[in-house]
């Protein structure tokens, strides 16, 4: 028995199954219809498929996985106008109000009523079909392919964070975090024109991942100073660049460490970004400096207006190589040891194929 | 025997003398020569008089206390072209190198070679003449009295935050602490357009002054939850701006949970400024909701360009009642009583005559 | 026979019926029902029943007239959250596609799909019932008048205008124009803090209706300049803020003898924002001064996110007083007799009431 | 006999002669005294050789030429901390006043009291040495020439009008001319991130050679439509970005059909950039779409705070070749014979060495 809408469930914690899902039907005429072809695995998809939750997302009943993806149109409705059957496009998993206040100021990632992709109650896009609004689409150009379409979405995370932090050329940037995250924020800070990007890790191996993908010009193992403040730490600033400051920090593990870190390490009027995201309340804040050096500070949530599509830029351009990223490759049918790979730590991005 | 230049110093801690120093001449022909004729006193004074230091400031040597002056040009150097003998002036107590990157940049106030009154290694202006740039003495208007010009320096700190903060019609501005600068600044935010203003504090005398000030449209006396977070406190929502957040945050008292209390306090896209100095590292703060709400955070250092101007023109606009804070005044010779005055807390500002 | 509708209509050039028109019905689950009970008359609405055109629209067809009104909500469709039958609102007349890459990024004035009430095909608000989306609804405090409510419409282009030219405290603003719209551009700028305000008008009531008003710290009538280019006017410079020149521009007027004397007004780093309407292609533009003095100069097309909540809540707080604007008062009946009332020059703003 | 300090001297129109100067004596300990090893000729230079003036600026005296240079450093102030002998550095010609008002805000360029090279009454560089106060020289890293470093002058000004234009990844940037300045222009805003670059001229070896220069993406012989307005020229447009309008103009020939036809280019919200110096007053300004598409103008004046720490930064980096531009090379002896060159039109930039 063939399957309509092959799609990858987590049932509760520890339980994922292949199942059929109704092929869903176009009833906006500005939405498309969309074969999914590529979907990248997240840490939150791996949060909820471990603990059953994710931050105050609770999973409470079976809920389709996936947020990474890209793929194929292969319906649209009347009202679409910039897209067409045939087109490939990645996709943006969160899709606002149109009436909120949030989007109409241009800000609709903080919209309180989003639906976003694979966050309970709303269905991932782990499956054969998927429907999405035509502006919720970034066609892809010829050269790029539906792998690096699945990598837009995390790359939208370091164009939002870079965006924020208003990177740009002579910028120094320190990224604490080598993972995927942190990666890209460094890869979009280089594209945008920093001119010194230091890395810092506790893992040598992601260390070295770094440097070789050409987005660290600096990088610094911190494992000897784990457990204790990082916050005075001479060789992280000589590490740094020299006798310079930072002048932007944008911070991708939430470990409060390295969050003092980093703002230790920035100059007067720095900019700091805050992306990883850890404990809810820190138990250390280096407030002084932030005062003495009025620094500021932003938060920073997925990623907003125009993001997606400077992420497909920067892919197109060639700014940014994410495909040296992927280091793990599944067909749709091994979706669940794909999330056992990336449970185990062992992977940088997995990414799973659409249903064939 | 009378005196040149009496001068009111700090020899160490709890040791304050009336002493002649010597008249000072100018050299550098941008000066002018102002004789002091009202000088607030600050909490970092007391703190120098009480601790003998001021965060990592340490009085190692006798120093001539105050820094919120104002006074009358007696003198003028030979390349002075906006002053003349006879001006009343606010006088400014922090003066830059005017070299450093900080001050080319507009940011004169993170200099670090700055010489400011008062901040150890440098004399402050409790004396009979004191010297300056004409570029930090701001004319005041006729209608504008010494005494408003000597708290021109407090009310500079608030429009340096409210600046920082972007502050403007419409907003709903909520800030903590209602001691002399927290009122300076929800006074500044209210001239600035601020709709709603909410002060907490937990002394309720200070928030009735500060009603009565008419600088604050709504208080809080926040002093039943001293001691536990207030980070959850629904009284102090109800008691914000109904059902609505603030849009904008302020904080003048240091304390943590102020600060985790007033990011709570403050919608998607919130602004905040920390103005109060308190521990160099919180061990409470709330970077989940920064994240969650994309927050921006600013350190605010003093003052800088335009600032001065921006206050004196806030008093001579009548937009900002200054006056109304001081609740004590002295005499040159007093001069010593009115710090134990204000070391015992009964003052909101005491303000101290010039040598006659 | 009574009306369900009655509409003011604008058949063709000088021929204005009053006419019954469908009742609307509430289609779209976000839109309310409004019975409209006061309407402002506009130069532009003048203008179409004196040429037939405004700009680049033509009147092809009868179209209902006016964009200026309040209303009461009589009807509410079933998503509505924000308003109920009996609520007192302004309504904003321009109702953009929530498709818009415009409206995505918080700039839905300049979706080029927007319908506009009574600009060509769209019909006006001028008639017993309208619909509009909760959203483009602002709603009234008790305190405000529906006439109030009526000139919001115009105060929101003194919103966007000083909103665009960031007025703030201590800014010296030059006006152009004592029309309506300069007049309340005025108004917007004082209460957004402007502390010297100068206008300029070719006629002398305008001018004293200005300083009556309480808008205009300096006027200046350059009438006697009318016809050469003002741009080296030394009376208007002296006129202006004495040895100082303004910090922001703002022109009503459209006129490019304006428009090059405001360029000339400004100090370096000045501010100049265009609200008037004039040539399509000016004969003459100073743009030696703006490159000497890195002037920055914003076109301002109606007014945006947040512009009509804004004028709304200057209404409400005092801070702008627009009732004195209403020179005339019709009933719905006279609506005729109104629109030849403005035509002649002699109302500042006419109001309309709605039909009984 | 030999010069102790030979100067290329300009005593009136169309007379340039090299005499002997006397050496100048650092008085101010900030200054450093600079052994001058390559100047750039620019266009003011030529246009006093041939006019005796430019713009307002009149030689009335004998005046040394030259501006745009690059020197060795022999001998420094006492106050001098950055520089040492022997340090190769990028020389700025314009010291302000350290006392302004303009200085003081962070836009030096804007210092009345500007003393800039080559502007009368001030002496050029085109000598053997020449003093400067230390922050106003840039240290070249190794690997870049002096004669790149004379080229920091003119790509000052692309940085200093991309930074007010605010490029960046993604832009789309429109720039008018070709010249020197156009060109450098134009690799700044690529260095920024503009991913698609027009460049617009009536020379067609211009255009080539910002072609191969690789700067421009995209190019326009704009000469068939020369003398009648080019701002409705489809085919400029078609040139462009196909269906998609710029997001920014940067004009650099001053020609006011350029003006319009870049303002026209431009999409809502487009940002613009006057460098081009031309007309002081516009016979022709297209400000019905500037109002219509809210755009927004900014004049650009030389450059400011960081302009030339970044130039030498983009020169550093790889991310600007300057070096292609240089197509002629005279010893110091031949400047008058490299004065005639550039007058006739051959060269695209001319380089002085310094006198031996
Ligand atoms: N703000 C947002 O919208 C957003 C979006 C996506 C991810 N995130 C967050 O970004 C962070 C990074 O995501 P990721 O997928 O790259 O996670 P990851 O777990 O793959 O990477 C985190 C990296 O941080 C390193 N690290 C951990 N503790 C450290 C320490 N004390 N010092 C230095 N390095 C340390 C780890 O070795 C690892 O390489 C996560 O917290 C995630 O929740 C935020
Ligand atoms: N950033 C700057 O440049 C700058 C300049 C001047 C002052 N300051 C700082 O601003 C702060 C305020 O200065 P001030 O002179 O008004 O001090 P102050 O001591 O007179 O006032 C502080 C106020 O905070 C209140 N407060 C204390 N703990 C509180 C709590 N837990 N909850 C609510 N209210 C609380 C107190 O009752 C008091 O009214 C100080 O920390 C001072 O160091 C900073
Ligand atoms: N940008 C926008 O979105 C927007 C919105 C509404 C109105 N407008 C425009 O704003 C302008 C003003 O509107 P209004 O309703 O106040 O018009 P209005 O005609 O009532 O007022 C114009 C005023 O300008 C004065 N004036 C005319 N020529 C002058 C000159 N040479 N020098 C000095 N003053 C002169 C007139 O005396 C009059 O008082 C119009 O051009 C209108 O089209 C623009
Ligand atoms: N704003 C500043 O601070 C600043 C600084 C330096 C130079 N400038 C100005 O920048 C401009 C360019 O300087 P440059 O040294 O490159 O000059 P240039 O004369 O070498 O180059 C001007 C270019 O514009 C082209 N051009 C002329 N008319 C044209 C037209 N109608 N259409 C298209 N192209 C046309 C010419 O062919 C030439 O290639 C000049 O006006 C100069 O005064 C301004
Ligand atoms: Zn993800
Ligand atoms: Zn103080
Ligand atoms: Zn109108
Ligand atoms: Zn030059």
């Amino acid at each position: 028995m063939t399957l309509l809408n092959p799609s990858v469930v987590l049932n509760k914690i520890d339980e994922i199954v292949i199942e059929d899902r109704p092929v869903p039907k176009i009833e906006d005429p500005h939405y498309v219809k969309i074969a999914i072809k590529k979907t990248g695995i997240c840490g939150s998809d791996v949060h909820y498929y471990v603990h059953g939750c994710c931050g105050s997302f609770v999973v409470t009943a079976p809920m389709v996985l996936g947020h990474e993806s890209a793929g194929e149109v292969v319906e649209v409705g009347s009202a679409v106008k910039t897209l067409k059957v045939g087109d490939r496009v990645a996709c943006e998993p969160g899709i606002p109000s149109r009436y909120s206040a949030e989007y109409k100021s241009g800000n609709y990632n903080l919209d309180p009523d989003m639906a976003f992709a694979a966050t309970p109650p709303y269905d991932g896009t782990l499956c054969r079909y998927y429907l999405l609004p035509e502006d919720y689409c970034v066609k892809l150009p010829d050269h790029v392919t539906l792998e690096e379409g699945a990598l837009v979405e995390p790359l939208s995370v370091g164009v939002h964070s870079c965006r924020l932090a208003d990177v740009k050329f002579g910028d120094k940037l320190v990224v604490f975090g080598a993972g995927p995250v942190g990666l890209l924020v460094a890869a979009v800070g280089k594209a945008f024109g920093a001119t010194d990007v230091l890395i810092v890790d506790i893992v040598e191996d992601k260390l070295q991942f770094a440097k070789k993908l050409g987005v660290a010009t600096h990088i610094y193992n911190s494992s000897g100073d784990r457990g204790k403040s990082l916050t005075e730490t001479k060789e992280l600033h000589k590490a740094a660049f020299g006798d310079q400051l930072a002048t932007v920090a944008i911070e991708a593990t939430g470990n409060e460490y390295c969050i003092a870190s980093a703002l230790h390490l920035l100059a007067p009027k720095g900019r700091y970004v805050q992306v990883g995201m850890g404990k809810e309340n820190l138990g250390l804040f280096p407030m002084g400096i932030v005062g003495e050096k009025e620094l500021t500070i932003k938060g920073c949530f997925r990623y907003s207006v125009g993001d997606y599509e400077t992420a497909v830029g920067l892919i197109a351009s060639g700014k940014v190589q994410v495909k040296e990223l992927v280091t793990h490759r599944f067909k749709f049918e091994q979706a669940i040891e794909a999330y056992e790979v990336v449970k185990s730590g062992k992977a940088i991005k997995a990414i799973i194929d659409g249903p064939e």
